[in-house]
């Protein structure tokens, strides 16, 4: 193969009562990346559409994602690579922008080099990108863009992610206010400590969701969806939260929250007709402020990245 | 059906990562208790063997949660019910002594009343039974004996028992060192903070647990069965637990931690003839100590309680 077209997807993290642990994917939200061997040796980024990102492969999280892949290779490659990007995801949005130039960069590489890594052992590469973007080898973005579906990070030390099943059907909406937030400031405000008795419960509908994912049991999955223990700070740093999540609930929505480090919130609904119901109360939210935003209603990614064209 | 003599299991609540929501139950410990009709209303307990508890159904738990079934009946019963019970589980040893007299006893009225109820309606009538035992009518024993297998208490209020699968072939050792423990005690030495860190791995193995169970996977079981929360406290309460703990890893079990609030020491094996080896380990420990112990082997109850003889 010398060249290979991708969908790179968008993702949301910190499910509900899965901070950190929990993430699924997006099927109609994410990137396009093409990326084509070279005669000259080593990674060149000759173009980003959409976005300001760095060209340089040291600073951008797909350069370092791939040289992470190319570096746990056991022999040298004889040529090297170009990557060009159509960012669709805004960094800083919250539905894994960095996620996905890692995920589709490592993804897009093992494909020109035959396959030599499975899906699940690219993870750790694209992790390697998430550390550039935010300081560490976080896997609950890359995880789902590279898996599909709904995964579980279940340890990051040696870094495992499990794909968790899919319950059919299930649509989720997403509004993306474009505000700024600050990692630093949606890490601060986070407590070291929490009370006890609030991790018991967040424990419980980790436990829950996942069952209730094995069961294809929407009822349950609902009721799972609460965060008893980073929703109540985080959710400070974005207006209208409160009312959109009410909002949420009041037309059909199963659960609603922050998706990532915010600012984007989601909402899961049952089908279709119900995302796009919520959809239009987050716009109609969202309307009377002077704050700009995109909506985005999207199923769930089964597959994960998707190939859409390959040159041999 | 005029009286019914059941098996009531002993239930291991507490396990690893699952404080206080996931529990499982125990195939051949457990108590035997005969339950009949009576002419005279009322509640009566006649008979307890193995243990000194009161009998004044006021004052004994089973009494206490089939008042409870009774109160939620619509209509009054015109007779009586005469309760007998061997107990084989201690009170106090930490794997659901005050909970098989609870579920044992609902289960059984139950029955006489032709089955006005289901398993899952019972759990909050039995929940009642360890509230007079505990203050708390909690369901992390009572769920597991009436429903048999893994359960996980998804809500307290209101109480919410789900039922998880069984992974084929689980082997459970117990070893019950004859100490006192005061619960005052027990719950006193746990934190009412934790760390945000720990409390995120803990529910990554949560779900990781669930999800194994779902899969049947017993190493992906495994490398869920840590608790980073509460054992690091409890243990301290009971005498050798390190040496019983890394006894049981070292002799191939999956896992090993306090069952309920202690002072019982359970590990889960993948076959009987590691959980007999860890057992012998266990008993090797236990014996070089003053202090008088029993040790269980027992498979994974999947059905819960079980009927040993009726009379119509």
């Amino acid at each position: 193969m010398k060249e290979i077209e991708i969908f790179s997807p968008g993702t949301i993290a910190n499910i509900s009562c899965g901070f950190d642990v929990l993430g699924c994917c997006l099927d109609s939200v994410g990137d396009h990346m093409s990326l084509r061997k070279t005669k000259e040796k080593g990674i060149r980024i000759s173009r980003i559409t959409g976005v300001d990102l760095p060209l340089d492969p040291e600073k951008n999280v797909a350069g370092a994602a791939i040289k992470a892949l190319l570096n746990a290779l056991n022999q040298p490659v004889g040529f090297g690579f170009e990557v060009e990007m159509t960012k669709n995801i805004k960094p800083g949005s919250g539905i894994g922008s960095s996620a996905a130039s890692a995920a589709g960069a490592v993804f897009g590489v093992n494909e020109l080099l035959g396959r030599p890594f499975s899906a699940e052992e690219l993870i750790p590469f694209a992790a390697e990108g998430e550390r550039l973007a935010c300081g560490s080898p976080i896997a609950d973005n890359v995880g789902p863009a590279l898996l599909g579906g709904f995964t579980l990070v279940q340890a990051n030390t040696p870094l495992h992610v499990l794909k968790l099943p899919v319950i059919a059907g299930l649509y989720a909406t997403i509004i993306h206010p474009q505000i700024e937030i600050k990692t630093a400031d949606s890490r601060a405000i986070l407590p070291t400590e929490v009370p006890l008795k609030d991790a018991i419960q967040q424990w419980a509908n980790v436990g829950t969701l996942v069952h209730a994912l094995h069961e294809n049991d929407t009822e349950l999955f609902a009721l799972s969806l609460h965060d008893h223990i980073v929703e109540p700070h985080r959710s400070k740093l974005i207006p209208k939260f409160d009312s959109i999540k009410e909002a949420a609930l009041k037309n059909g929505a199963l659960g609603c929250g922050i998706s990532g480090s915010g600012p984007s919130i989601y909402a899961f609904s049952k089908d279709l007709y119900t995302a796009e119901k919520v959809e239009v109360e987050f716009s109609n939210i969202y309307s009377e402020t002077t704050i700009p935003f995109h909506t985005y209603v999207s199923g769930i990614n089964e597959k994960g990245i998707k190939i859409i064209r390959t040159e041999e």
